[in-house]
């Protein structure tokens, strides 16, 4: 497909059907794709967009809770998207957000739009691509975009750093459910949301919630964010619960960072990373496609293994291979 | 300085006045001492040792912690050497251990040897040099090489991904004191020390290991240890309590990993981290060095900054100047 088959003005205007095909466009990688895909993007109006992202491991409600929040944000007047970010697919060839059942309504509402994770896919790409989704998304007039992540690698890090607000969902129960929490994923976000607050599990969510504010006051606080951040809530997406609580947490947290400055400037900062991570990416793509790198780099990395040469010493006569490599062309 | 002045022999009999003058040709960045530097690392005997990392922030009692848990450990036998990094000595001029009276004893000891952190460096040369001053200190015998730190920029998560196992030393008092304790941090200990549990703070201490288990109980456990780790203990640097249950929970821990099996691995996985991280030091150094990049790259960043263009298209056009660069040497 080319750019030919793009219609910017049905997807400035909102047309969902064009932003499917733009967002296909740019999850391709034919070499003409990334051309096109280039050029589209530097024709989009500048429109902006309240990032959120969510991440939850499986079971925990997710998309139960975006089907109920977005309904809500939709019914308030909003116009919502969905992607999700899945490097698991490249493994498993599922993707989560594939079965749109999960999210009936939400899929069949005018003024949300849902994009399932591709399949087959690394995470260097998958967040060049996100990226692209997301002004697609903004360029389309969506003013609310929902970043939709599980547990799996780097995925929940790469969506904190391409999002305003990082949201994550827990089930009730203290303790054990976070046994499928990463590392620092706790610490990244600004909203714990402990879902299934409803019927018998609601005293066990109120507990949960306590634990965590306990845990969230040991943690450092963000130097940027006033006192009482991040914050701990219970919600029950299923008896739509507690979601406008949800709602008034977050444009509270966005208009204190945006009054502070702190937004925008969060904004640039992540587009910054984003470039430093580009040029690795690109830096190290070049390293390790240059023919005599790639044949001695196996048996190197055995040996700093094995403790016998120093991992500054393989280092060095890889960089040296290299730069004879680049030199020689 | 050059090799004629490092005394070998010396040096592997543990001679302290040897080790000092190699660690100092180590630190030196003159391209002859670097030559000199590799020859001599190339000359010595492999021995090992137990490394210890140990972070806290600064009034926590490190350095009587260490003058007391040290020469324990020196009159139970060992050989104790004690390196400090401290990347903040770059910009402060002042170093971490540079006061040798902060440890009168452990300096006077015959079995220890104490080394200040060098002022004027960076993360990076920090790393490569404390990897190889531990070399030293364990060509020279030494059993125990305690590695310490303070709570400055990436240095904690660099001790820990030098060392064997990971100590992190807090203050009574629940919750204040983790104000200055970084993301991440206690997430990467195998034991959290809270120090000062004499006299008048007992109780708070007490409690304050109560809270750090219950939060590291909510915290997912390393799937290479067996259950009860990483665990949360009082102790009394200035009492001299509690130093003999140090070393045991330590001793035991790296035990289990040696049985296990994940000793030796985590040092094979530590190795292969510093070869991939020395080579992108390398490339981004390359890379910053080319004189086309060097031009660009600030105009390019202040537009990403700016979003007057993507992190994308700046990064490539930065990437493409390199390889012209390097093209054209």
């Amino acid at each position: 497909m080319g750019t030919a088959r793009i219609d910017v003005e049905a997807l400035v205007a909102g047309d969902r059907r064009a932003l499917s095909r733009a967002i296909t466009l740019i999850e391709s990688r034919r070499a003409e794709d990334r051309t096109a895909a280039r050029a589209l993007l530097g024709e989009l109006p500048k429109r902006d967009a309240l990032r959120i992202g969510l991440s939850g491991t499986p079971g925990v409600g997710k998309s139960t809770f975006i089907e109920a929040f977005g309904m809500m944000l939709v019914e308030a007047g909003h116009r919502v998207a969905v992607l999700a970010v899945d490097p698991s697919s490249a493994r498993t060839g599922g993707s989560i957000l594939g079965d749109k059942t999960r999210m009936e309504r939400l899929a069949r509402a005018r003024s949300a739009y849902i994009r399932p994770s591709p399949s087959q896919s690394a995470l260097g790409g998958v967040a060049r691509r996100t990226r692209e989704a997301m002004a697609l998304c903004e360029a389309a007039g969506f003013d609310i975009v929902i970043v939709e992540t599980v547990g799996v690698g780097q995925s929940e890090t790469m969506v904190a750093d391409l999002t305003d607000l990082f949201v994550l969902l827990l089930a009730p129960g203290g303790g054990d459910e976070l046994q499928g929490v990463k590392r620092g994923v706790m610490e990244r976000a600004d909203l714990i949301l402990v879902n299934k607050a409803d019927g018998e599990m609601r005293a066990a969510a109120a507990a949960t919630v306590s634990d965590y504010a306990a845990a969230l006051h040991l943690m450092r606080k963000r130097p940027q964010d006033p006192e009482g951040w991040p914050r701990a809530m219970p919600v029950s997406a299923l008896a739509v619960e507690g979601l406008a609580d949800v709602w008034d947490a977050l444009t509270e947290l966005a208009e204190v960072r945006r009054t502070a400055g702190t937004f925008d400037a969060t904004r640039s900062a992540q587009a910054r990373i984003w470039m430093d991570r580009e040029i690795e990416d690109g830096l190290r793509a070049r390293f390790e496609a240059a023919p005599a790198v790639r044949a001695a780099l196996p048996d190197l990395g055995a040996a700093v293994s094995a403790g016998e040469m120093t991992p500054d010493e393989a280092a060095e006569r890889a960089l040296d291979l290299f730069a004879k490599d680049t030199g020689d062309v």
